[in-house]
Order: C-alpha cells, then sequence, then structure tokens
C-alpha cells in the first residue's frame, strides 16, 4: 500500500502561552526551571494572572514535531483533542495553516482545550505548566487505523502517558502499524514524564517502538544511569534506533553498529528553547522517511532545532525547506 | 616478560616559555591562534625579546603525558633529546622529579635545548611557536628496544615527524614494540603538524598504530573531512582503538563495534588549555594499561584534562592519582 502519510503523529493538542520571565519569578511561584509540571484549572488560572505580556500560539510537542514536517516539505497527519472552544478553534486552524492534516473531532462537553504556559528566562530556557483540559478525553475512538495503516511512521509523545485514556489511543494505533508493517517512533518528551511512567515507557521502547528519540536527561532517567554513556551502552543494548539530543553539543544517533555524533547546527542567538526537541525529530523523521543516510536525518535535525530556537515560540518561522 | 614500564613515550624534548598575551599581539607578530608553529633561532630569540613576564617549565607533548601518567600512580619512562646546557639540565631534573625515567644521553654539540614560546590569551587559547633544537638530533641510537620491548605500550607523538632523523628512531621503536606483542599508541599531536604528514600518518595509523590519539580538528585534517562524524566514520572503518576528543564536548572513544560518548570534566574555571590533550592521553594511557573498561580510560582522561586546564602551564599541579 502506498503512504498517504509520511508521519501520523498523536499527541496532546495544546495552545501556548508565552511570556518572558526571570529566576526570582520561577521561584517565587515554586516552577521547576526547564520541566514540564501538569497543574489543574485553578492553578492555570492563577499563573495566567501573573503572566506579563503573553503571547499565543498553537503548540503541543507532537503537533509541534508534525508542523515542522510539513515546513520541511514533507507529509504529516496529527491526532489529538481540543474542545470545540475559541483556543480549540485557533489551535485547528494554525495545524491546518502550517500544512497538517488534522481531522480529530473536537470534544463538544467537558473540560476546555488544553493550555500551557511557558514562562522564558532570560537564559532562553522555558518552563511549562500543562493543563490537559480536552486532552483528557482522547480516546481509541479517536484512531484511524487505516489513516495509521497507510502512514510510513507512526509518532507518539510520552506526553500521552499523563492523560488516562489516551494510552489505550496509542496502543490501538501502535497495533494498527506494526500489522501494517510501518514503523511506530516515540519520543520519551520530558525527563519528570519518565520518571512518572518509567516502568511501562521501558517495557514500551523494548516490545514496541521502533525509533526512540530523547535527550540526555530523558535517556539517563529511563535507565536510570548518572552518565549519558552509559545511558548509550544501555540503549544499545536494547537495539533500536535512537535519535539521542545534547542541546548545544548536538545529537548521537544509533542503529544496530552505527554510530554518529553529530554537531549543533550553528545558532547566532538562542532565544528560546522551547521546541527544539520536537523540530529536531520533524527533520529526523522528515529525513527518514525519504530514506536518508542516518548522519543525514541527524543533520536536518540539528537545522531544524537550530531555527526554532533563535526565536520566540515552537514553531518555525521560515520555511524549513529553504535551510536544508 | 613482564613490563618493566606501563607505558614508554618518545617525543619531542621541550621547555616551555609561557607568557599571557592579547588576540593584538597575536596579529601583530603574525600567529597562527591556537596552532603550534616551526620557528628558526632567530624568530625564537626576537618573539623571547617580545615576551612579556615569562615564566619557564619542562614540557614538550609526550613529556607532559608522561609526567601525567607518573601523577596518576603509573610507570612511565621517556625517550627524548636535549642539549648538555642550562635548559637541558631543568628539562632532566623536572621530569625525573616527576617520576619518570628518562635515561637519553644529553647532545654534547649541536643545537641547544629545544624550547616552545607559548603565548595564552585571555580565553585560555595557547598559541605555540617551536625552536626544534637539540631534538632534531634524536635518532635511532637513542631508541634501547630492551626498554620497548618491556613496557606495556610505547607511545609516540606526531610531533616527532618535524625534526628529520627521529622518524627513523619511532621505526625503529615500534617495530621493537610489535616484535614484542607490545602495543603502539600515537597522538597526531595538531592539526598542522597532521597537515604536513598526512600521507604518512595516514599510512602509518593503518598500518602501524594500534590506539590513537585525536582532536577533532587533527582527526578532521587526517581524513579530509567536513565534519566530525564523517572522519569518526572513517576511523572506525581503520579498525582502530580511537580516543578522540573534543574540547567541552568531552571525548568519544571507539574500539570495534564499541563507541562510548563520554563527557568533559566539570572545571570550574578554564585558565590555560596547554597540555590538554597530553594529559588527557596520560589519563587513558593509565587506565588502559590497567585494564579498565574503555569509558573509564576516557573518563580518567577527562579529568587528568580538567587539572591541567584550570591553572596555568603543561603538566599537573595536584598528583592526579588524588583525583581519580
Amino acid at each position: 500500500m502506498t503512504a498517504s502519510h509520511d508521519v501520523l503523529g498523536i499527541g496532546n493538542a495544546i495552545v501556548d502561552v508565552l511570556a518572558r520571565t526571570d529566576d526570582e519569578f520561577l521561584k517565587l511561584n515554586r516552577l521547576a526551571k526547564g520541566a514540564m509540571s501538569l497543574i489543574d484549572a485553578e492553578r492555570a488560572e492563577a499563573l495566567y494572572q501573573a503572566m506579563n505580556g503573553s503571547v499565543e500560539c498553537s503548540g503541543g510537542s507532537c503537533a509541534n514535531t508534525m508542523a515542522g514536517i510539513a515546513s520541511l516539505g514533507g507529509n504529516a497527519a496529527y491526532v489529538g483533542k481540543v474542545r470545540d472552544d475559541g483556543l480549540g478553534w485557533t489551535f485547528r486552524h494554525d495545524i491546518r495553516a502550517a500544512g497538517v492534516a488534522f481531522e480529530t473531532p473536537a470534544a463538544t462537553s467537558g473540560p476546555p482545550t488544553a493550555r500551557c504556559l511557558i514562562f522564558v528566562t532570560p537564559d532562553a530556557q522555558r518552563t511549562m505548566n500543562t493543563y490537559l483540559g480536552a486532552c483528557v478525553t482522547l480516546g481509541p475512538d479517536d484512531i484511524d487505523v487505516k489513516a495509521v495503516a497507510a502512514a510510513k511512521v507512526t509518532y507518539i509523545e510520552g506526553y500521552l502517558w499523563d492523560p488516562p485514556e489516551a494510552k489505550a489511543a496509542v496502543r490501538k494505533a501502535i497495533d494498527a502499524a506494526h500489522a501494517a508493517g510501518r514503523l511506530v517512533s516515540m519520543t520519551l518528551s520530558d525527563a519528570f514524564c519518565v520518571d512518572r511512567w518509567r516502568a511501562e515507557f521501558l517495557d514500551l521502547v523494548r516490545t514496541k517502538i521502533d525509533i526512540l528519540f530523547a535527550n540526555e536527561a530523558e535517556l539517563m532517567s529511563l535507565y536510570q544511569t548518572k552518565s549519558f554513556d552509559a545511558a548509550l551502552q544501555a540503549m544499545r543494548r536494547d537495539g533500536k534506533v535512537a535519535a539521542l539530543t545534547r542541546s548545544a553539543k548536538g545529537s548521537v544517533v544509533v542503529r544496530g553498529e552505527e554510530v554518529h555524533v553529530v554537531d549543533a547546527a550553528p545558532v547566532s542567538r538562542v532565544v528560546d528553547t522551547t521546541g527544539a526537541g520536537d523540530l529536531y525529530a520533524a527533520g529526523f523523521l522528515y529525513g527518514w522517511t525519504r530514506g536518508l543516510p542516518l548522519a543525514e536525518c541527524a543533520r536536518i535535525g540539528g537545522v531544524a532545532a537550530g531555527e526554532v530556537i533563535s526565536h520566540f515560540g515552537a514553531r518555525p518561522e521560515q520555511p524549513l525547506k529553504t535551510l536544508v
């Protein structure tokens, strides 16, 4: 069967609310710098009131990745749950405008569209606070097994383990992908997320995942090692294709005996690291679905990440295909 | 046969003359920043006159490495040529005081003991200017084949290709080591040095060297690639054990299918990078000759390099065995 999409991504559909702040504010509001924390509606409202000069833009880790693939010239589809409210329509408009197919029906009742309050400090680090909202209503009925079977790669985010029903949707998608002889790819999403779901993630990685994305903190959390290299060796023993990102140190990509150590793309000024990992995955998967050599997939990932960290916000501002 | 030394090193015996300077001075004196340039006696005299507040200390890349091995508690011997002059006696005193066996007789005629005028800029980079002096008189007669055969590893520096007679000494040592079933290790020394001797170095690496040390500029120069990863892949195809240093990015060490990506040791302030590669090799070879796992050899190399870059000068100030 011809693939109708290069990559079909499943994730938490989230609108980002970004504001610049300082370390003092993070401390005052007990925010764990650099991490993604889950918050309830009340806390979301209180933090939102405390934000100064915020801007809203469609986000969600996996959705950013799909937007990146489309920006590179690839063919991407997205599955995620918004509510039929203002933010939900904004999310739908933006991801479609980015060139990504998005057909998941909006929830007509229940909590509002999810939002992530992101505080960017002068060191370009982002601290994220997610109110999951409508994401908790994503379930197996939202998975179109034909669409999954027709995509070269199905891509899932570890964040999907936080809403209780989503993992059933993920398992349905994984089974459909593998039944059709397709590949399944996953990002570990966040070191704290790995901490919450380590046993399930380890089992998943070992039994279901073909291509793994992780940054060094996530990988070290998964394998509970004190050094990146020890985690890398554990990963190699598990025998998966893996793309491991290391911020300014670039990335290490692995496939069997193949190991590549690829430099980060030069960036004149790092403004906001939100979306760096998401866009790296976009570039890598774009290259992968075109059958490019592994080191070239990593290079494209680095270029896409370099673009997104050079400005505010987690989606590319320039068409990425002009950069690679 | 029981090894009488862990490592026997052969190198250019050089006294370092260090001074702090700025980029303006380098430009004014047409000095290639970060590199090692060869200079004649006249230029050495002129540059020495222009140096402000210099300090002298025994150096030489390979000699620094042997001093590092001794400081770690290993057993090291050194072969190199000084003249029977003041600097020559200083060199001999210092390397012996460091605990390294050094029996090569001093030249009694010919050029004086070699010196390297090192300019350290505020960014901790060092720019080296070497007057080879008595090093040009090192020859095959200075190689004690019994001592070579009795050392676990013979270690040579690429810089030995610059004085015309030294490579005959090196080849004699390599043959003696291999005839005794011992290993031969080499550092590529400097990217410009690789440029001068690329064809010979490539042949040597492929046919004679068991353990290669190189920084990324040297490795990329050897294989004439534009990225570190491409050079790494070429190196892996050549199938040697290799320890590849990448400054703040740490090191990548390779042995067959084994690839380790090891972080640099944390350093509170980088003062002077002179000797970083030399001390990395010391730590690695110390670990290697004790049969430690490859990643542990790299870690010890990183700790030794971290110590030497945290102060002025190319030999350890603290006993390294207390740090590892």
